[in-house]
């Protein structure tokens, strides 16, 4: 099943995209968040929508899509978790995987505009396979790790380089500013998300392939990655994790290439969809 | 005012402390989260307060105190904030505020036990004093803070060192574990709280006192702070800021000394209240 979610910001409803058609589901789940991935939302949604398939109406054409998740309690970022790009960024394999977090407020829909932050020069890009929780995860085995996973979604890791590096104390500091997640298209359920091992990712700015990797180099793999985070915080229904990136991110060209305002990023993982972000210059909300 | 919430875990109800005692608003008010504060929620509070105080219930003595506001959208933390906290851990005085965040689901009540981690070795105390914003909050001048400033409450950043510092990654592996955030007793607003730039903070761990310090020695005070951390990600009505500790966490004794099963904490700030956790191993839910 894909779930998705459209209409205007803060005021998205629910709904299933099946054979690339989008249908509302807004009167059967009002939205998809920590209580419906709690209360096993995606199985009674799955029945329903099998059932009811021929009375579903289609949403109207050219309608926003917004994250396919609600805003969860947490977004857990993975650094560095391919080796080519620990080694673009000149940083050393890691031993266990880097942990930081994104702040939510920064969670956008899968086409809507990237913001570059006032006083910001280093705004870069991050295709990322990311992995919503499905139920309440602490201290999980690994070899358990599958029951506690809702879906997977197509994540832009947007990063401010110089706040995440430069400026002193962690990296959440160039993670969250607003627009820097743009989710979806939609959420894929791990029944149709094919083999999450082997799935190519990629990225291009103005047309030019700037990341194209797979999930085969991934350092550590989702289930133990689950396993992990489970160690040292209580992952609740509907939180994220987010994978890590490929190699090709601006920070690892000589010299480095950062986002301005006109530019065009388009990003896509195999049987995650597609999305594509318009670049723009502050402005005040 | 003093806003309070008691009653068991998930379920608390929202009160007021009046001249030390503890009343019951939840007929007004459902909860004291980013909905209650968006709407202006402490000046209707107050204004309905003061028309029907001889009204109001008192709440059943011995009642548990939870967590004065409701799980905010984020906890974000301010790293050695106090320079003689700076210097006990080896670390530079900041050039600028050093930003990490805590996981959400770390956020219990202020007399709530502190469970130790399963395979932790070094679980450490903090107390702080934090701000909990009040309304929607991105790039805030420092003249301007004191108007996105709901009130403070007393919080004890727990903090597991080897998480922190020596497993690999950022600060936040070892901020969020489950109950590393008791905060309360209640939320003091701004007209209650005095000057926060001159408020004593203690902390002692079976009796001795480990914490006391003064937010006089704060080296970037509590307007900048929210200035500062609204240039990064926009703050929710509801998020907290923490505003970091002074000097005599356990990791800064010669050799480090860390929480066990059985230690007793408590904890203080003028104006704000004292808190008290029992500690206790890890044990599944």
């Amino acid at each position: 099943m894909k779930l998705i979610r459209y209409g205007n910001p803060g005021e998205e409803r629910t709904g299933v995209q099946i054979d690339g058609v989008n249908y509302d589901t807004s009167f059967y789940v009002k939205d998809y968040d920590e209580k419906f991935f709690e209360a096993s939302g995606i199985e009674h949604l799955a029945k329903y929508v099998k059932e009811h398939q021929s009375e579903l109406q289609v949403i109207p054409h050219g309608s926003r899509l917004g994250s396919p998740i609600a805003r969860p309690s947490k977004i857990v970022c993975i650094g560095l978790n391919y080796a080519d790009h620990a080694k673009e960024t000149n940083a050393p394999l890691p031993a266990e995987p880097i942990i930081f977090m994104k702040s939510t407020t920064s969670l956008v829909g899968p086409n809507d505009d990237i913001m570059i932050p006032k006083n910001s020069v280093k705004t870069d890009w991050e295709v990322e396979l990311a992995v919503v929780i499905g139920k309440k995860a602490s201290y999980v085995e690994e070899a358990d790790a599958a029951d506690y996973i809702a879906g997977y979604v197509l994540h832009n890791d947007v990063s401010e380089r110089e706040f995440q590096l430069e400026r002193n104390g962690t990296w959440d500091k160039g993670k969250g500013c607003d627009t820097f997640a743009p989710m979806g298209p939609y959420l894929v359920t791990p029944d149709e998300a094919g083999d999450v091992d082997n799935l190519r990712l990629w990225l291009t700015v103005n047309g030019r392939k700037m990341q194209d990797g797979t999930t085969a180099n991934f350092i550590f793999k989702v289930p133990y990655l689950i396993s992990y985070v489970s160690q040292f915080m209580t992952l609740l229904p509907g939180d994220v994790i987010s994978t890590g990136t490929p190699a090709g991110v601006g920070l690892g060209f000589k010299p480095p290439i950062y986002l301005k305002a006109g530019d065009i990023v388009e990003l896509g993982i195999d049987g995650l969809g597609t999305s594509k972000q318009n670049v723009v210059a502050y402005a005040k909300a």
